[in-house]
């Protein structure tokens, strides 16, 4: 099974291709790409141990010269300081404008070896091989790269396109459950966002909380769609002037929470979960949609094994001043995406603190 | 006196004005480019005594916010860590998409104001004022910002055009003369490089040494026609594909020459002067200009006080290892840019190692 989604952008148009056990076809699809002879493959030090061998073997009889680095696994360690060490593996390795850094990996690594592809010689090639539902359906699609400011994340970045997002369903098996229902919650989000048909999709099917639940016929479908829904956003606004701002549905809140339980205890998926929860309560409470649409998003949340309930002891008043360094406050104002019905949103900067804080106490766990 | 150049590029067009007592109308040529309310002007202490007042006064009287981050003086301050404190001011002064940071000053500043800009939130707007010569009429169009790696210059980087560059002539009077000189190298440059009728009207001049020394109107033809010369190149090849490296004349030896003097005896300028001389000195020797070519570029650079001979002690293997690390290198082919008449350049990358290290000893300084 097999599915390729382009991405249309004037400048670095690129394929996303999707397919079962291509990862060892990796050197092949670089090969087609007209690059450099010289690979800088990036992942982590567990994501190495599980792939890299394959990998670095299809690159090598595809004719290319494979160099390796490992970044240290985690949100904590995605910092400038992180890029500094790959920028010394890439000067080490000679590596030129012609040639490739290839990440191999979830967000973080993508994030990152995007960042440092983007500012390497002010830029060379790119390719994205997602490991991670989360980075498969969301962060390998469109271009977005960088690290955290100690103060708040993804301050740091730059727009940056890959020539290729090679996806490989397979590798999914060795993701941890609690990883595979993060990537769920973003999966859930194209729903909310843009894609009823796939919301109702999902409705119909019994698990979403395991891979092991799920046939390889719905993980593809889950796959399309999701990246098709990225692609679509992303193609018409690459560098977020407006509509793309949709794609953060969720995410307004949820860096808040995850920049205040220190970017561990809850993971991306988990916040971008409670956020959710916490737009679509916001958007019942402004008489958006109705209370009904918020439960079947909540039904659908929980199915994935994802947590409807943020932490009763989270500080309301710190993640509400938090939102104001979100990267989408513009002229002070935080702007939202709220939910207006199943498949489609808004993009609002009238929402008041009192109804922020209302919603999210009304959402911490008893 | 005043000219507009305008740099046609297809996503990010925008103007080169050169106009003389500009300084003071900053804000008002902010206030047409529909920015956002807050502006960080970036400089180093310095410029800051001379011309902060004038600019600031400038930008609140059009209504901007106006706030300041000063970074130390000197390419040796040009690294990353300098970057992280910029950071930290954007953060602290809640800069958002629609900010603007403006760099005052000369090269290293607006090299750095500018990868900052291009990767605080992942871009903000940018606007250029150079003080020195040599920023104005190469360092602040184009687009290229960046810091230096450890081992070696403006490896990190990226391509980020700015919304606008004022160049106020006026300023040049507080610059010290050697790094008027500097500049020189750069107009020079392009009077080898690409305009052959520049070249002429400096070859007619008694004095190119110093700014007291030039004719407001002399002063008016160097900076609208250096100035056109860069825009010309780069609205051909804003990437440097191609075109584009015929404007590292004089730097690819250049480069290795400030590396290997630790960025301080020597300064940019006089560095291309040299690595100008050196590139000169090959094209005679392979017989791709003549020798009467070279000594009439070899009389310019020193009309304009700079050095036509490499310090006696420079390590010519080091200089000869250091070029392989260049941006420029291509499947580990070094490409020299080589003169073939005044006025027109051409990209080779057939020059053997032997040539380099004849070229380099034979304009040592005795």
């Amino acid at each position: 099974m097999s599915s390729v989604i382009p991405v249309r952008l004037p400048e670095n148009p690129y394929e996303i291709a999707i397919a079962y056990g291509s990862l060892n076809q990796l050197g092949n699809y670089l090969k087609q790409l007209n690059l450099g002879k010289k690979v800088l493959l990036v992942s982590n030090q567990e994501i190495f141990d599980h792939y890299g061998k394959i990998v670095i073997t299809s690159l090598q009889e595809a004719g290319f010269d494979a160099y390796t680095h490992a970044i240290p696994e985690g949100e904590v360690h995605k910092t400038l300081d992180s890029i500094a060490r790959l920028y010394d593996t890439a000067l080490e390795n000679r590596l030129e404008r012609s040639s490739t850094m290839v990440a191999l990996g979830g967000g973080v690594v993508g994030d990152m070896t995007g960042f440092a592809a983007a500012t390497w010689l002010r830029g060379i090639n790119f390719v994205q091989v997602p490991t991670s539902l989360l980075a498969m359906v969301d962060a390998s699609i469109g271009g977005k790269t960088g690290v955290n400011h100690p103060n708040g994340k993804n301050l740091i970045g730059a727009f940056y396109q890959p020539r290729l997002v090679l996806i490989d369903p397979q590798v999914l098996k060795t993701l941890p459950v609690r990883e595979f229902r993060a990537g769920m919650a973003e999966v859930i989000k194209y729903g909310v966002i843009w894609d009823e048909d796939l919301f109702a999709k999902l409705e119909q099917e019994e698990r979403l909380d395991d891979f092991a639940g799920l046939s390889e016929e719905l993980l593809q479908i889950i796959l399309t769609r999701s990246c098709q829904a990225k692609a679509d956003v992303v193609q018409e606004d690459e560098k977020e002037a407006g509509l793309r701002a949709i794609l953060n549905y969720g995410h307004t809140i949820g860096h808040g929470i995850e920049s205040l339980t220190g970017y561990s205890a809850i993971n991306h998926g988990e916040a971008v979960a409670m956020g959710m929860v916490a737009a679509g309560r916001i958007a019942t409470k402004l008489e958006m949609w109705t209370q009904e649409e918020e439960k079947r998003q909540n039904n659908l949340i929980q199915k994935a094994g994802l947590p409807i309930y943020i932490p009763a002891n989270l500080d309301s008043e710190a993640a509400i001043a938090l939102l104001q360094t979100d990267k989408k406050v513009k002229a002070g104002k935080v702007r939202f995406i709220l939910p207006t019905e199943i498949g489609k949103v808004t993009i609002t900067d009238r929402v008041s603190s009192d109804i922020v804080r209302e919603a999210i106490d009304e959402i911490k766990a008893a």
